[in-house]
């Protein structure tokens, strides 16, 4: 099937990168809270970035480093402070580290990527950040990608990491990746980060064209609850450390390339999604018969996003209904007449009616797919990995076109109430 | 201030309307459960109705009947069965409603529509609608309005009805309405729907008009959990039993009229927001600064719809962080630095920048005004009037544009998550 494998490793795993994480006194909880992904060489740099209008100093920060030069060597992440809604302050401390960690790295500011997640509206620290970042540096390890993962996340059950490997030209090319969910227990705390690093020689604009298809099918195509954070980021750097022949256009091995990366952009996103505040589930959803991809991902994300489909399966209930009426207001045209709803294996919704089915044993399957797929809840196992390999799926068809998307979200629990309600202020 | 007063008598306070509700045993409940709003002369009718594309089959009727005829003298509403997703059987179903009732009050089947609530799914029991028409074609009333909107609610804490009273020519005129929320306790229950009446004498199209922009400035302004029915309708007659002047085009009088209307509909709204699923308080956002009024109400709902303001409101927590955030990823061009938020008098965000506020009394206001505005819960007070005049107000400026608007949501509890996924099949 998938002309990859998965190798251990993170974003260590392709050559000529370095990675750290460290405590450096960011979040109030003591948790590690800095870390630093390093290329050996100047890599190119792709980068995707929250549309919100609402957005953090680091966001303008990256945007305007990448449009200058599509190139970089280092991206330094804190965890604790947003650094969004701080104004003219917070662009000044963007900067700042930036000086900081160009003068430990010895190399060009020019060359720095930030990134930041936390509580929105306050400051980085910068007194503990400036003690920091000397000490991340020289943290800075081929097997530091564990160490950074769990460095960035703020309220993830889980860290999420992958690496992947293919060849090209007959050798081998390393794509890893971490990633952090939008974990929103502290309130004005959010953001969706992933860093991907890849030894593969690739042109920036093409690198830039493949991260961004690659980003609209895996974290564009998640949903938790709707709400897009200040901060969310997703950067990668491609720095030709394989050694493998340059690929500056489209055809077989840049598509190649483009797959893995699409695939491991997927399992972070779907490892995102699985750790959603109180899910007990992930979801899958698989829209098919669509005029184009966009219109299909769009009914996708739709049904992966209706709070009562959401609650339906926290319920464990087969509720054909819902999904229904979720793909009716996506936005898309289709013929109710051809709608066609499957829960698993189980038939539910035919030619735009409801068919007879054993209710029990769909419930069933939601119920086992669940306690399949169960987080780790002892806190002792708290970087534990998780299982994105089962989750419920939902296949719906909306016609005879070819377009065919797929989104994934989690359901709606108690939890997710008690957890974005009851940690006030 | 306002150009109108309160009356009483809901869709049978304007002249020459007559309404009944009657339990014919199409909810298992044994609930009233057939409604009809009959108006003793043809009258201008318009409608706006679901844009879903799984919609229920009284959905096509009436939109093909009103435009074929701009006028109508009956609206027979079911609940128990939404006669969504039942196919041909679905459609021939509601033409025979329609027949059957044209015989019994002697009209042709043209002058009727049909609405429908319940079971996506569910065939309307035929049987029953067969032997319940006549019933409640006799027993309608000039104060049936307070028994046809008992009958056409399903999972609703209490009724929502309204009339208001202006003059036009310095006669009186009226208006009326009731309304049934989106309530989906039992699984593939959804809808919500207003009837209104007016003894206005107004032209087809302007009244199509009038109805379609207070629409947007009402129903479309609210959302509960974001999921849209698939039998969503909002009919509006307009007899001329008022003898006021004809309305034929945009003037001093139609602006009256149209806001009448519109408050009208605002309030039917608001209640239904209020009356959401596991609501402890009704959400007001306002919006000016705008560019225009479209993208005022659309961040507006934006803020109204997103599961984490919604849960923060819940626990009474002053989270300016996810209001901002809301706002930003609303779709509209905004300046952050021109962001201001306050939460009822509290004044948290200033210039996008965080201002020092006092959160216990901030968190106060919150449980103030849920308290202010609880429902009844006890059910032999089932039907009791709610208040939607002391709503959470969210106030967010985000320019110096002359666009303005408002919507309309509700709180997301424990309770929400509970009627979703325990009430299952």
């Amino acid at each position: 099937m998938a002309d990859w494998q998965e190798i251990s490793g993170g974003v260590t795993a392709p050559r000529g990168y370095q990675a750290a994480g460290i405590t450096a006194g960011l979040k109030p909880s003591g948790l590690p809270d800095l870390a630093l992904i390093w290329s050996n060489v100047e890599a190119m740099a792709a980068g995707v970035f929250t549309t919100s209008q609402v957005k953090a100093a680091c966001v303008d920060y990256c945007r305007q480093r990448l449009q200058a030069k599509h190139s970089a060597r280092a991206i330094l992440c804190n965890a604790g402070q947003a650094n969004a809604s701080t104004g003219i302050q917070g662009v000044r401390d963007a900067e700042e580290s930036a000086e900081i960690l160009a003068r430990e790295l010895n190399i060009s500011p020019e060359s720095i990527l930030l990134a930041s997640t936390g509580v929105i509206g306050q400051r980085i620290k910068m007194d503990a950040l400036r003690t920091g970042i000397p000490k991340v540096v020289a943290a800075l390890s081929e097997t530091g990608s564990d160490a950074a993962a769990k460095a960035i996340i703020t309220t993830d059950l889980v860290k999420k990491s992958i690496a992947l490997e293919t060849t090209i030209g007959d050798r081998p090319v390393r794509i890893g990746g971490i990633a952090k969910g939008s974990g929103m227990i502290h309130p004005n705390m959010a953001t969706m980060l992933a860093f991907v690093t890849c030894d593969a020689a690739v042109s920036s604009h093409l690198w830039q064209q493949m991260l961004g298809r690659a980003a609209d099918k895996s974290f564009n195509a998640i949903t938790v609850d709707g709400d897009t954070s200040t901060n969310d980021s997703l950067i990668a750097l491609a720095n030709g450390q394989s050694r493998t022949p340059a690929i500056t256009e489209m055809g077989a091995e840049a598509e190649k390339l483009e797959a893995m990366l699409t695939a491991l952009c997927q399992h972070l996103a779907k490892a995102i999604a699985r750790d959603g505040e109180g899910a007990t589930c992930l979801i899958e959803v698989q829209v098919t018969g669509a005029y184009d991809e966009v219109s299909a991902r769009q009914i996708a994300k739709t049904i992966a996003g209706s709070s009562l489909v959401k609650s339906a399966i926290f319920g464990r209930d087969p509720n054909w209904g819902r999904i229904a009426a979720a793909a009716g207001r996506a936005g898309v045209n289709f013929e109710q007449d051809n709608l066609q709803i499957k829960l698993g294996d189980f038939l539910l919704l035919e030619n735009g009616q409801p068919v007879p089915f054993d209710r029990a044993a769909a419930s069933a399957y939601l119920k086992q797919t669940a306690a399949d797929s169960s987080l780790p809840r002892d806190p002792s196992n708290n970087f534990s990995w998780q299982r994105t390999d089962n989750p419920v799926i939902i296949a719906v068809t909306i016609g005879n076109g070819h377009g065919s998307g797929q989104a994934w979200g989690c359901d709606l629990s108690y939890d997710y109430v008690k957890i974005n309600a009851e940690y006030t202020t």
